[in-house]
């Protein structure tokens, strides 16, 4: 089965898609098998992190603001403003999609593990992910 | 197929597991196919990396120890030890699911490369890994 | 279907691989799927980003190369050369395999996506990726 969603963001920070991409899951009838997460974009990625503290999301974030600064005078790509570059290198760092494993008909993550979007540009934007689900 | 392994690790450092899935995939009977790796934690992550001079392994840790100082002033998420917000961030940056090819029953690695999970906390741990397995 | 793909790299530097992989996820067949990109390398890497400004390219592997800086004295794996050990620090930070969906019998990029090989040595290289693809 694969699936659109359709994410909307309210600028740079990260979004918890784990319900929804668990219910994709759940939809697919799939017992055991595969669940790859894409996300359609440069601007913004994906991240499994923590989801018990706040804290974590917000350290995340304020380390890549400091390792990939915005408008760094290194980028020569500034036409689109100086959260644009950061965000390309932002999403290099992290991931296009990840695959997370099926188990009894559910998406089989770690206890204190989340999927997150995280946007990278300062705007709000609707952001597009798929949802493949493969049986193993 | 889809099975599960459990690692220990000797705190902060890398862990080449790439016998443990290679066997995994030549018991799934699986003759052409994908074979994904997940690691179900967030302070440790998986990286494919060379396997033939150990000081590879020993520079990439170093490298990320100098790039994501443990104990940094910027983070708030502190409660659980100067090594557990530096640990999410090194596994922000490396990877939480691996797809490598299987071909001819087998994993299908480069002739340098191998697998490792990368224990970024400095206590001793025991990890969870997925494997699934999926033919082409 | 599982093929290989050989890649000439010119040195350092980013090559666009997303018209050969379209091409074999139209010869496969498959309409709706999951087509995975893997790279049997451990000093060259992928990374999914814009083809619009090739300055956005650029940007990124000058950010790369400060970010990793070739013949760091924090390095002991040095026989190979000033550009190795950084490139198995660069290939770490970025990825080894993408899975990106398959929709209507093509691979379902974003608008301003493309899947790059990125080269992290000096020389030019004959990379090995494999694309493999699987009905979902």
């Amino acid at each position: 089965m694969r699936v659109q969603l359709s994410v909307e963001t309210h600028g740079r920070g990260l979004v918890d898609v784990t319900a929804r991409v668990a219910a994709a899951v759940e939809r697919s009838g799939v017992e055991d098998g595969l669940c790859t997460v894409f996300i359609h974009h440069t601007s913004a990625s994906l991240v499994m992190s923590e989801n018990a503290d706040p804290t974590v999301l917000r350290d995340l974030d304020a380390f890549f603001a400091r390792l990939v600064p915005d408008g760094d005078p290194l980028f020569r790509h500034t036409d689109e403003g100086v959260d644009d570059m950061s965000a390309h290198v932002r999403a290099a760092l992290t991931a296009t999609s990840i695959g997370v494993p099926v188990a009894q008909g559910r998406l089989d993550l770690g206890r204190w593990q989340a999927l997150y979007l995280w946007e990278h540009r300062y705007a709000p934007h609707t952001r597009r992910l798929s949802v493949v689900v493969v049986a193993a």
